[in-house]
This record gives structure tokens, C-alpha cells and sequence, in this order.
């Protein structure tokens, strides 16, 4: 489910700056939280065998400092920020563009609720078939990608059950015996019973059957990208590079963050308070990194489960609903024309 | 409302600058202006417990000057630069397509003012309603994501009351009962009268009738893009790590840039004017970092009520005035055909 | 006016990077050179001050050099590197935008002179007046954007006196009073008559009107693109936060580079020359700064009356006369119909 | 192959990120291994001989030390991270741009078995023949630029006998001798038997002649990017310089990260184990860095043999088999028109 | 001359990466070589003078040792890798649309070919003529931008002996007497021959003239785009900046890196090859930096001479020899139609 904000950021200010940073679905506290808690507690259980003097002798602890110290001079060769700025600016590109082709259905209904004439029962059924046979595209594509639909529509009988398709319908799509996907077919039914309609005559131009068309198949190609994004990720070495790097740097922190050093040394008065800011500022650390990572992971997959992802079945009733308003409820009634109020 | 400054940077020079950096509205200084004095308060007051020696014993100082030690050498964990480098790469790139699909009637107004003939009234007032129309639905669909028109037009009423919309329109449009948005529907109502214009012969041909029809498809594609970037923002996270990594940065400034060392020592000298040096960097760092972010923050909502964010109702009222012209008063009235100046 | 130096760079070798580097007009030398100055004479000004025995003792030095280290040390907080990259980059994406659409009447010409036919005098004025009225928008939009321009032509009679419009013409225009800009006057006129011709017969198919207005709408649309690129600028704290960044930079370094410092020591042979170092390379340093912010001023107004402005009067002059020729000057006349060289 | 990791991160945990993680196939394990294990072996024998007292003294071991320690030092003049993030973005750009023009078969054949009618042998064999002609350029192109399809396809012959040219075909296209490629000529066919189609009245007007001409061409012109891109690759230099950068980095490693030293010192203990530390890391850094190098290498060349590469032969057989169902099986077969489950 | 190295990269392995390096022709070892020599030797010079008593004593040389870790330390002022980075990114997206501008005919031919019928003589010499004048501005273009074409083709003249120009077709271009360039000419012969047979009825139809007139229009304006490009190259002053900063930061190197410091310390046992550490670094540094220049500065000018340019010769030959073949040799020539091997 997608998470709405924009009414916290109506105007920069610091109020919305609070407003932002308390939301909780899809916010970075839910995302990092848990993994933060066992982050601290590692670090705390790390700490106490590592200051008590029960578990540690002083020289040894001496040794452990060197180790802790060597680890936190060379933590700087996992290059974080960089890999995770670049990795986030493309994995943000690819989620634009999935998100660009996830298929609306206005443009068609509209034109051809513009050029598809009659008010009669065989029409109105045409033009209502169409606008099914479109969503029904969207559904079986859907299931191929997002876990939510699949969910929704496990099976071709949900489907038939959810009205999307009837039983000749499925049987004609059972029919065909075929080993690659199946989800052109809807399509073609919605072309081949626009192209009767022209030769019937209720479509009055072959550019209106043509331009009808072209909005159904902009569809269709938009879900087939879909497709292919699904078929071809980003490589999975990106990712897994990302991702281990940001993890590793993190549990080194674990031994590497354990002793505090001002200018190479220990400080001499030995409060025992100082070894939490180092602490401090690694969780701080963690929660940055750790979300930032977690913007590319939730981008990665839009289609999932996560707070941030799209939500496919909201869309898919969405494009029902609105085709069947548009090329039927509202068909052809335009308001009587009368002049308007700047009429000279 | 946007502020445009380029008069002041037609030449680079450094009067420009100066023109640049001395505006106020949508300036740097405005957006920055009160928490820079917050935190220069903040800054001060922290000074004037950790400097003066009622407060604090000379012995408490030197854990003090530790602790900030401590948290001055840890700031860098946090990487500032790159998250607000990236990210405002990022929301640019969104503020762009937003700005080029904000939609602007003139092509459609053009072109239909050329290809729809006629100046009786039945005429004329189809070509100036369908103007009225599309502008009704840039109303409707800024008003659910523009608190300026949100603003303006708090109601349906208040549309009819602007002449945007004749009773009979709005009874028309509150029939249809649609769990859905019903931003489609003055469009439906201008491709069906626009249809009805090709069917009494006021269009000469279909390839002109769908011109006109594909200029008003792109102009709602756009508004319904705009909708789809305010459903579906930029995924929460990212704003908030962003947003949070900056103002974490300078509360933790407040205590790590209390302490003045060079190369690690106090300096022996004890100049009481040191202390200002890390305080005016640390506000020097603080405007520009703020002002990026301030950046970020005004560009993520372009539509809302900042300095710089779009015109929107500027922006109905032209497209409205505009398309009327266009339609009505300088339709067909070209200039009597001259030889002109350049005639061999 | 533009400034080309693709010859230089043809091979690229070191006499081409000579050339690049002594050109004068648009370069680097040209745009930094007065600041520069400036610059090192205020840090030389400082220097002396600083250095003198006359002006300050040496226990005061020894504060200054503490001030010195302190404002060194602290410059990078300032993060001018990144800055300039990441807005650069987004200024150059915005000026690429504007250059593809300023405004070539190439293809409208060459379409129009193909599909609209006629050697007697009403054809060729047609043609002739609809490259007219292109010409006149891109005057009427750039007086709006270019300095250059608006001072080419201040009035509308300047417009009317090069030949661009006809006072019967001006008239026309100026009998619409009308709140907001009227740019789209004369391409309405260009399609009003170019209807005509369709109706006249001078257009034999109406998919030939719909291309040459097609084309037509594009150039237009480029047009008012330019205009809303000027509308709403990138917003104004942006590019503030750079330049302020880039400059109270070195404004800072003409205090904090003054003290010459070896790994925190001053050299003890107190040769009069180590000054020299940091001043020459703070110089340096500011080449390259400055340099590079002038790249992102320049191009943030790319219509402006810098060296490497787009030239709009040369574009206009060269539309006028393009188009011209092409309607007119060489219509219909291809060469004859020969076998070529290749035939077989 | 390309490999599919989707499902790994339907949900962002950490869960998924091990399954993720432990994947082989296409992995950072599987490309970086090898050279891992070559790196560490190198590196501990440099170490054995470093420091085993056998083959070097001590005096000479500290001679080392300092050449160590200036390598170390140096090592940061390599600028690994900013090469390798810039040039893979740009690499992933063209990957993109490759991915999209790869070449799907689905418009074209959806729009064809829509517009061109008859079930009778001849307009099927119409029918087929295009879509044969159209795969048969996809393996034309693809043989010139993939090597797994060379490696399936390695003659014409081969290419007959998969049944996707005829024997009369490929004499056709053996008979022209031309000293550029021939992969147009399976398209020219198919547009001209569309031609006759149109000719012969099976397209029923001109309009939709044009539109699946449109398609072919699109698919066409997408095949001829990918030979292009083919032709002009990213400058030698650019990948040369970034793949050395790396790869010289690590070599200097075994060297540079022999020593132990905290703050510039050994630390006084001795212990053993220290110089296990440098050397972890620095394996750490080999995993992330060459890793993140190989994600560029393997998007350099995407329609090579390694695991994430486009599967060329699985989209050929895919289209095959995909455009014949289209044009033939599942030909005007729509299923019963009836009302559907939402009629009211 | 473009140079491919695809093969090498088939698979990513060590070995492509050997073969990679190992490649003379275009590779970053021939543009850097020159220089690399160079500065080596200025480099060892100035190391002779430096290290050799001499001509230096050694108080002398302990205050050049001074002057060395000043500027070594304050090398770094100059923003070399990030100055790189960007430039470079922006370059390689203008290099890109360069290329996909660049002009291929192959879709206009094939569509010609396939709508203008047609075997006698003068549908031939038209078809033929067509494809001629298409190319024929292509090297009037090119002439402009491309120096190898412009050695090629120094005079018109020479154009004419190549067979891509008649006499009559010279005099008719050079009558018309025009301040502009005049590349325009013969794509309006073009259209004026195909508009012509449109009306002698060779093409069927006007959405067919359509059509081609739309793909010649696409030829054309991808070759007045690379005008624009040349028009307009970015501003000097960035290259200008990039281009001084690495030339000048490799003329600080020869100073900066002459001592040899571990630690700020000179090492007490004074190995005599330790100065070949801070020489071999730097070269290598020379390498990357000056071999990533060398990126741009081909990629500034992809119409040049380097050995990575793009081959426009070639292209204008292929071009010819490609149109001619399509629109003459294969003009309506499909095998005979059978059923395909999948028939059931």
C-alpha cells in the first residue's frame, strides 16, 4: 500500500518536518527498528564482556583495543555512501518507469466510449467486453509479478468467480495449448470484436478504429514492460554488493565502535560514560544507512508487499470500475449546452 | 507562487550575485532564517553554561570537552553531502515532470479553433464549453492535490459560483455515483459534443476530429499523471533518512563544536574570541546545509503554498481566459493577405 | 554569442588543449580574470598586514595564526565540491531542454512548400506570410526571455519597422486587449489560413493540412515551453546556496590560508617564500571554483547577453530568411530527373 | 541467462536479504571467487615471506615496512570509488536503452491478425510469413552481435534447417551480393506481401497498412540500435582506464597492507593475529570492489554468456512461437459476446 | 575510426580483461603515452637535480622539502575526481544523442520501396534519386562537422566526381544565392519529386507520401541536430576548467611529490629507492586521470579524428550502397510464399 505524505509537506516548515518524521507505516523507524534493537543489543552484550573486568583481563583487553582499532581505521574501504547513492539513483529510475507503465485504462475508455456508437444492448456489451477484456490483461499480468494479486487470484477460477472472465471465456483461454504466457489473448479478443464493430458500421471511420487501437495497445505494451522488468532485474550482483557491503560494515562496527580514542588515546579521567557516544553515533549511523538501503530495497520490488509498494488490486478494481462508469453509465450524455458565464 | 529572478543573472557578474542573495521572497535567508536564529541561540546558551565557571568546574569541563571531542570526530559517520546530493538530483528530476504536465490549453484551443467552424452560437458555444470543460477538470484535479485551489474552491459550489461549471452541469455530475474520482467526466462531455460537431458536418473530416481529440487526451493524460505522483510519492524513507540525517547533524553540532582545538589542543593562549570561530563555520554550515534541504523540502510538494511552488490558480484563470480568446474572439479573423516586406 | 571551439578539439593532443586554453571570448580567463584580481589583491593586502612587523607584534601573530589554523581547518565544512557537481549537472539538463526547444522553422518550411501548391501570387504570399507569422511568435516570445531581443526590438513598432509585421497586422494585434501574453495570435492567423488553402484546394488532402499544422504546433509548443522555463525558474534558494557557498568560501580563505603550517608546525628556517604556496594554490583553487560556478551562471540563463548565449537574433534573422527561401525562392524546382551514377 | 531474484525480495527483510545473499548463480560469489582466492593466496605468501624471520632479516623487514607504509599511503590516489560509480551508471544506461530495443513480436502481430483478414491457406500463410520474417531478422541481427545465438545459428543453413527461412529464401538472399549486411531483406518481403495484401483487399484500407508497417518497422529499427550500439561502444579508454584502476588497486594491496600499524606505530605486543586484520579487510574490499566491477563488466556486454545476460535464443523461440499463435491459432476467435457479471 | 572490443568481453573473465588492456588501437596506453613519457622524464629530472648533491646542498634541499609537503598537502584544493566525474557523465549523454542523430536511411528506403511502385525507368531513377538526395545531405552536412569528410569531399566539385551530385543538380543548388547554409535543398527536391508522383499516381495514397515525406523529415532533422551540436558545443569555460585543473594538478605533482615522508617524517634509514614509490604512484595516478580526460576529450568531439571516432565515410557510403540496393535491386522482389516448416 502505497503511503500518502504529501499533506505534511504542504509548506517547509518545521511542524512538517515532525509531522513527516512521526508517521509509522512505511516510515524508516518501522523499517529500521527491529533490526536496530538487534544491532544495540549485539553492541551491548559486545560492550560488557569487553569492559567487565570478570570475562577480560587489562592486557588482553589491550589486545582487543588494538584489534578495535585497527578494524576502525580500515572501516573506511567499504565505500557505503557511494555504492548506495549511485545504487538508489538507478534502482529510483527503474521504479519511475515501472511505475510509468503500470496501465491505466482512462484513455481508452474514453475514445472509445467517444467513437464507439450505440446505446443498444450489443454495443453497450461491446464496449463493456473491451473494458473487461483490458483488466482482465492487467489481472493475469498482475499475477505474474505481484504477490498481492496472486494472492487475490490464485487461480483462473478466483478469476471467473471475480466476474473478470466468464466460463466460455476461460474455456476459449484454456483452449489454447501454448508454453509462453497467454496474456495477449484478452487483447486480441477486445481488437477482434472492435474490428466487427467497424465493419458493422458502429464505428464510423477506420482512424477511430485504429485510434482506439492505439490507446489498448500503449496499454498492453505498458503491462508487457512490466513483464520484462520482471524477467530482467538489475543484475544480481548490484544488489547483493550493496547490500552485503552495508551489513558487513555493520557488524564490524560491532568490535571496531568498542573503544573510545581522542586523537589516538585513551582519555586519562575514564568516564565510563564515554564509550556511549561512539555508541550513539554508530546507531545513529545505522538508522542512515540502514535506511537509506531500505529505500532501495523497498524500490526494488514496487510490486510487493511492503507499505511503500503499489497497490495493484486497488488498481485493478479501480480500472473496472471506472472503465464500466465511463463507456457505459456516462456514455454519450453530455449537459445540455447552454452559455457560459463569461458569454459576451 | 513561483519567483522568478532571471533578470537579475542576464549576465554573470557579481552585481548579479549580490541582486541574487539580497531578494527575500524564496530566498535562503527566509527559509533558513528562524531556525538559523534557533540554533544560534541553542548554540549560545549551551556556550554560556560550558564557558562560564559558575556553572562548571574546571575538572567537569575537561569531560566536557572530551564528550564534544568525542562527538566532533564521529559527525562524519553521517554523510550529509551524499544523501542531500542525491536526493535532490532525484527530486528534481520529479519536479520537472511535474512542471511539464501541469497542462496548458493552448494547443487544444488552437487547433480546435482552427478546425471547428462556425461562428453562429450553437458554434461558438461549443468550442468556448469545450474549453470551460477541460478547464473544469484541471479545477477538479488540482483541487484534490493543491491546497491554493483547495483553497479557492473549498466546494463544487464554489466552482458553479466561478462560472466554471452551470447548475445543470453540476447536477449532471453528482448523479453519477462512483466510489472513484469523477475527473473524466468534462472531458467525456467534450469528446461527446465534439463528436456531434463531426456528425452535423461543423468538422469537415474525422483526421480533424481526432486531432482536436488527441490534444485534450494529452492535456488530461498530464492532469492524471499528476494525480498518480501525488498518489504514489517518492517512498517515505528516503525524505525522512534525508530530512533527519541534517537535523540530527546540527542538534549534535550543538555540544561537538563547543570545544576549540588545534591539532587536537586547546590553544595555550586562551583567546576568549576562539570559541566564535567553530560557532560562525558551524552557522555558515548550517545555512548551507539547511538551504539544501530547504531545497529538497520545497521541491518534493511543488504544488503547495511555498514561495517557489507553481501558480496554480493563476494558472486556471489563464488557461480559461486563454482558451475563450482563442476560441471565440480571435477566431478566424486573419489579417488581410499582404505581400510582405521582404517580397522579391 | 555562442563561442565554437569544436576545431580545437578535433584530435584531441596537447596543442589542442593549448588551443582550447588561450582562447579569450566565453573562457574561463575572461569570466574569472576581474575576480581573480580581486581576490589576490585582498589576500595580498591581508598578507602584508599580516606579515609586518610594523602592523602586528608577534604575540598577536601568534593569535591570528591560531584564528588562521582554526578557519582552515573548519573550510571544509563547507562542501563546495559537491554542490557545484550535483547543480551543474541538473543546470545543464535544464539547458539542453531549452536549446531543443528554441525554435528551427526547417521542417514546417519544407513540409509546407511540398503539400501547399501554387506559383501565383496568393500561394506564394499564403506560404510566404504563414513563415511570417512564425518568425513574428519567436520575436513576440523571445522579447519576453532574451535581453538581446528586447533590445532589438523595444516596441512592437520596431516589430512592424524590420518587415515582421504589417501595421494592419499590429493592428489586428493590438485590437485584442487581453490580460495575459498574446504570442498565440499569429500562429492562430498561420492556421486560419492555412485552412483556407485547404478549403480553396490549394491543399489537396486533409492529412496534409493536419502535418504542415502539426509541425507548426511544435514549434509553438517549443516556444511556450522557453516562456514557462522562464515562469518558474529552478527554485531561487538553489542556486543562492551555491554561489553564496562558492564565494563566502573563499572569502574565508583569505584569512584562513594566510599561515604557513607543516604537519601543524610552522618550518623553522622561516623562508619569506612559504607564504607563497597557499597563496598560489588558493589561487589555483579559486580558478577552479569560480570557473566552474561561472559554467552553472551562464547556463542558468542561456538566453542572456554572456559569451556563450544562444544567439536569438541570429536565429530569427536565419528563420526568416530559411524559411523564406524555402516556400518561395526554391519551390518546386528540382533538378531533372536523371539516371544516376550507380545505375546499373 | 538472466536470473530472476524477485521473489527473494517481495518483502524487505532480513530474511530476504540472506536468501539473497546465498544465491550462486549469477552471484557476486560465483564471478568474484575465483580472483578472490588467487588474491588471498598471493597475499599470504607475501605475508609467509614477510614475515618469517628465514628469508628476511629484521633490518630488511623494516625497509619493507617503509615501502609498505608509502604505498599504503598512496594508495587513495587512485580514485576507485567515483570511477567505478560513474562509469557503471552510465553503463546501466545503455544496458536500459539495449534491454528496450531487444525486440518483441506482440504488436506487430497483434495488430496484423486484426486489420489483415481471411482464414483462408493464403492469407494464413500471409499471416505467418510476415511474423517468420520478422523473427528471421531477430536472428540475422542477433547472430551478428550474440554469441549464444551464433553459437546455435552458426550458418544459414542451420538457420533453414530450424525452419526459418526456406530453402527458396535463402537463395533469395544469397542472390544479392553486397558487401554491407542483408538483415533488411526479410522485412522488405514482409512489407511487400503486405502490400499485396492491401492490394489484393485482405487490408481494407490504407490506414491500417500503414499502422502494421509501423510496428514492423519500430521492431526493425530497434534490432538496427542494437547493431549500432554494437558498432560504437563506450570509448576503449573508458572502461580500459576504470577495469586497470581496479585491478592495479589490489596488486599494490599485497603489498601496501603488509604492515600493522596503529596511528603510524607497530603496536608494542606483537600479537600474531594483527596482521589478520589488514588482510580481511582488504578481502572485504576486494568482495565489494571487484564485485561492483563486475556488474559493469557484465553490463558492458548483455547479450554475452554470462549468468545475468539476455537469453537471446529464449526470445527467439519465444517470438516464433508467440506471432504464430497470435496470427494463426488464436485468429478472430473471440469468444461469445454476452453481458457480463457487473451489468446492471 | 570506431573501435570495437566486444569480443573481448563476452564473458567476464581475467582473460577478456587481458585482452582488453592489451588492445594498441584506440586504448588509453596510445593517448597517454606521449604525455606519460613526458612527464616521466621532466619527473626523473627534476628528482636528479633534487636528490644529487651536487647541485643542491642540503639545507637547500630541506627547505625545497618544505616547499614539496606544502604543495604536496595543498594538492588537494583541486577537485579533480568529482570535476572528472561529472564532465565526463555530461559528455557521454551529449556523445549519445550525437549518435542516435547521426542519419541512417534504411526506414525511409524500406518504406519508400515498399508504397512508390513501380519497375520502369522513371519510377526507378525517382526511387534511386530520392535515396541520393538523402545522402547527398548527409555529406553536405557532414562536410560541416566531420573533418574526415570534409578532406574527403573538400569542394563541391569533388562531390560531383563521386556520382552523388549531377552537374545540373550543382547548378541548380548553386543559383540559389543564400547567406545561410543551404543543406536543406536537396531533401526539398525529394519531396517534390515524390509529391509529384503522388499525382502521376505511383503512390496510392496520401497517408503513404505521407509516410515517407515523415521518415525523410526524421533523416533530416537528426542531421540538423548534429548542426545544432556544433552550433552550440557546451561552454568553453567547462571544458576549459576540467582540462586545467588535471594538467595543472599533474605540473604541482613534479614538486609535491619529489620527498618521500612516512608520517611526516623523512625514514631514518634512507633506502635510496624510496623515492620510486612516490614517482610510481604518481604515474599511475597520471594514468587514471589523464587516461579519464582523455574520455571526454574524444567524446567532446565524436565527428572527429581520433581512433574512437564515429566513421563517417563509412556511414555515407553504407548509406548509398544500402538505399540504392533497397529501393532498386531488391524493389519488390519477395520469395514465393509456402507454407512454413510450423504449418499443422
Amino acid at each position: 500500500m502505497t503511503v500518502s505524505y504529501n499533506l505534511d509537506v504542504v509548506e517547509t516548515s518545521f511542524i512538517g518536518f515532525l509531522k513527516l518524521q512521526l508517521r509509522w507505516r512505511g516510515s524508516i523507524w518501522k523499517s529500521v527498528m527491529r533490526e536496530l534493537i538487534l544491532f544495540s543489543a549485539a553492541f551491548a552484550f559486545i560492550t560488557l564482556v569487553y569492559r567487565s573486568n570478570y570475562v577480560i583481563t587489562p592486557e588482553t583487553r589491550m589486545i582487543w583495543d588494538n584489534f578495535a582499532a585497527l578494524f576502525d581505521m580500515k572501516l573506511d574501504y567499504i565505500p557505503l555512501t557511494f555504492m548506495l547513492g549511485f545504487f538508489v539513483t538507478i534502482i529510483v529510475g527503474r521504479w519511475n518507469e515501472i511505475f510509468n507503465n503500470i496501465g491505466w485504462i482512462d484513455n481508452a475508455a474514453l475514445v472509445m466510449s467517444t467513437y464507439l456508437r450505440g446505446s443498444d444492448q450489443p454495443s453497450r456489451m461491446l464496449r463493456r467486453n473491451v473494458v473487461k477484456y483490458m483488466v482482465l490483461t492487467q489481472v493475469l499480468v498482475f499475477r505474474d509479478i505481484s504477490m498481492q494479486v496472486r494472492k487475490r487470484f490464485p487461480t483462473l477460477e478466483t478469476v471467473v468467480a471475480a466476474g473478470l472472465m466468464t466460463e466460455a471465456e476461460k474455456q476459449k483461454y484454456d483452449e489454447v495449448n501454448f508454453r509462453y504466457n497467454k496474456h495477449f489473448m484478452p487483447i486480441q479478443w477486445a481488437y477482434a470484436i472492435l474490428f466487427e464493430a467497424r465493419q458493422g458500421g458502429k464505428l464510423s471511420a477506420d482512424i477511430m478504429l485504429n485510434e482506439i487501437i492505439k490507446h489498448i495497445t500503449e496499454f498492453r505494451t505498458g503491462l508487457a514492460r512490466l513483464l520484462n522488468f520482471d524477467w530482467v532485474p538489475i543484475p544480481l550482483v548490484y544488489p547483493q554488493v550493496v547490500f552485503l557491503a552495508v551489513r558487513s560494515y555493520f557488524v564490524l562496527c560491532l568490535i571496531a565502535r568498542q573503544s573510545v580514542l581522542i586523537d589516538g588515546e585513551v582519555p586519562k579521567d575514564g568516564n565510563q560514560f564515554y564509550p556511549l557516544v561512539p555508541f550513539f553515533m554508530t546507531a545513529l549511523q545505522f538508522v542512515f544507512f540502514v535506511g537509506w538501503m531500505k529505500v532501495a530495497e523497498s524500490l526494488m520490488n514496487p510490486l510487493g508487499e511492503d507499505d511503500d509498494d503499489f497497490e495493484c488490486n486497488f488498481l485493478i478494481d479501480r480500472n473496472l470500475a471506472m472503465g464500466m462508469v465511463i463507456v457505459d453509465e456516462t456514455y454519450n450524455s453530455p449537459p445540455p449546452q447552454e452559455k457560459d458565464a463569461f458569454w459576451l
